[in-house]
């Protein structure tokens, strides 16, 4: 590969806008941060690379682009927004009182496999919100979502709600290693029951927690998959206690008018390590993956040394972008056409594209021509 | 070091904004925005990195964070917009007739020395004007440039113009060798007539070159500088070509009401080395050093196979921020108090909050009262 080459190309994964693309990425933009703002989060901006340690968990860390800087450390470009915005949130606003609404806009990067044509640089919008009373925050932000996505004119999304608590309460106790608990997981995940019975076979687990772990690959759909919940998961406390914080939330929802942006999927067990909580993925038509997604962390701020429990969400604005565009929902947004000034002499011509500046006019200058 | 105490430090030079301060750069950053769409510019919004060989130019490429990417590259953190756009413009862009307008605004990263307190994390703004017309793209970008800080509420700002053709100029043909070439133009820039007489010592250079060369450490001030220039290097052509040039830009930005916008230095002649013509420098009361420039590179393109002349600039949302604040300009942006929504039953305060969202207010929801 030879220098002229090389200079032509672009890396792959990565990103680049023009145009009409990357006005309707703006309006999107805005559009979302008047809702964060709306329900009175502050914008952080956090910066675009932290000491690599910062990143947490075993799904972000081996996605993270690395280099090391001036000062011989290793430093790690941001995979995502929470765990910086939980280190600023515990050391830089310490002395802020809880609970604290932040919202954030801007671009993550991640290493990803070339060939599954993933990007490796996307920009995400979300919120945080740290302290203050659980089951509040976690309905206040599932209603932000839905706002967001009202607001950007997305089509028939549901906020698919899961609990971390519910496999992680079935499973607690029953002595099984990582290697089959990871193959349990994953069976759950792909809604396969008999996979779920083959991964527990030989272990020493009781036939309650097999059965119940069964049903979980089937518990998704509308809110009465909750109520199933309830009393298949009775003897188990602590997956009880899961369904019941869920159930409280989907109710307060329920009871906002939100019934209809509402879906249930108990199986749904990936997502980021982090999570100690409720969950949530939204989709909508057109998109076979969720347009962004959230939850509960009560954990990671006492990492940073401020434990305080907290739960956040995401949006991915290309996602959105896209799942937008496949559903003809991108907003009519071409500018006015601008007025075309040339001709004549040089400093006449500006004195004119000036004053029609200050009359409120978008201008063009010089190019014998509006596009 | 112990990783506790690492993970509450913070890399040295990155950025960290939080509420008020955020929401003034957000500001800011709408207002340039819209200065350049009113122009009929295009956002571009280029990939974070690229391959390492991008990056032109001595100046920035020793400041330039590279990593190794997973194809086995050398990758490079942009440290500026203008080689990236180039690279698009003349790639991906081919086939758009020009002239081009483009505008950006985003994150660059580069090198600085920890202890100078620098900043290695900056965001930039600003547009490039690529092919056409080559004193009306240069009159444009200043006239643009100049609305964005009246736009702003700067006061007393002006734009300092110079041409690396003068210098460039009254240099060519001498055979100085690239030492001493330095160490001229460091005491040109410096406006010390002593020592470019030293510097020039032993050379075989006119003593018309040596005269010229003194003088061009005074030629800063007002646009009467230009006259003096025309007589002062009438015998250089080359010279003389590019103070006529200034002057031809600087009558039209005078006859388009610019006058007490412009000032002249001739003398300035460090800058980015892709710069081939004019050049120019925002200046502000309150601020030390300037808040943005740019200049005419007309051989960058060619590098990427599309030859364009060009021309661009772009003010530093960091230093405008700064100005803004020191000029007690930062705009009146607190937004309306948000209503508070507390008490009672979960459901019905949210149906409550989602009811004012409605309507339009900016809500606080259930943390009981506004902050």
């Amino acid at each position: 590969m030879n220098g002229t080459h090389r200079l032509a190309q672009i890396p792959p994964g990565v990103q680049c806008f023009v145009g009409e693309e990357a006005r309707r990425r703006r309006l999107v933009e805005e559009a979302v941060v008047s809702v964060f703002e709306g329900w009175d989060y502050e914008e952080i901006i956090p910066p675009l690379f932290d000491y690599a340690d910062v990143i947490s968990g075993e799904t972000l860390a081996p996605k993270t682009y690395s280099f090391v800087g001036r000062d011989g450390n290793v430093l790690a470009l941001r995979p995502d927004f929470t765990s910086l915005v939980a280190k600023i949130a515990a050391g830089r606003l310490r002395d802020r009182p809880a609970p604290m609404r932040l919202f954030y806009s801007g671009e993550v990067v991640r290493y990803e496999p070339v060939k599954a044509g993933r990007q490796s640089e996307l920009h995400q919008m979300g919120l945080e919100h740290l302290g203050g009373d659980a089951r509040a925050a976690d309905a206040e932000v599932l209603a932000i979502a839905a706002e967001c996505l009202d607001r950007l004119g997305a089509r028939g999304f549901v906020l698919a709600l899961g609990h971390v608590g519910v496999f992680g309460g079935l499973v607690a106790g029953t002595g099984l290693d990582a290697e089959r608990l990871e193959a349990l997981r994953e069976r759950v995940e792909s809604k396969d029951p008999e996979g779920v019975r083959q991964a527990l076979e030989g272990a020493a687990v009781p036939a309650a927690t097999t059965v119940a772990l069964e049903r979980l690959t089937a518990m998704a759909g509308g809110l009465e998959a909750l109520d199933e919940a309830a009393r298949a998961f009775d003897f188990c406390a602590p997956a009880a206690a899961a369904v019941a914080e869920l159930r409280a939330v989907a109710s307060a929802l329920r009871a906002a008018g939100l019934a209809d942006r509402l879906a249930v999927d108990l199986g749904e067990v990936r997502g980021l390590d982090y999570y100690t909580g409720l969950v949530f993925r939204a989709f909508a038509p057109g998109l076979g993956f969720e347009v962004g997604g959230g939850g509960r962390y009560d954990t990671l701020l006492a990492r940073f040394g401020r434990p305080l429990p907290a739960v956040g969400f995401m949006l991915g604005l290309d996602r959105v972008a896209l799942l937008l565009e496949r559903q003809g929902a991108t907003s009519k947004s071409a500018p006015a056409p601008a007025l075309a000034i040339h001709g004549g002499e040089l400093g006449a011509a500006l004195a004119e594209a000036r004053r029609k500046r200050a009359d409120g006019a978008r201008v063009r200058f010089g190019n014998g021509g509006a596009r």
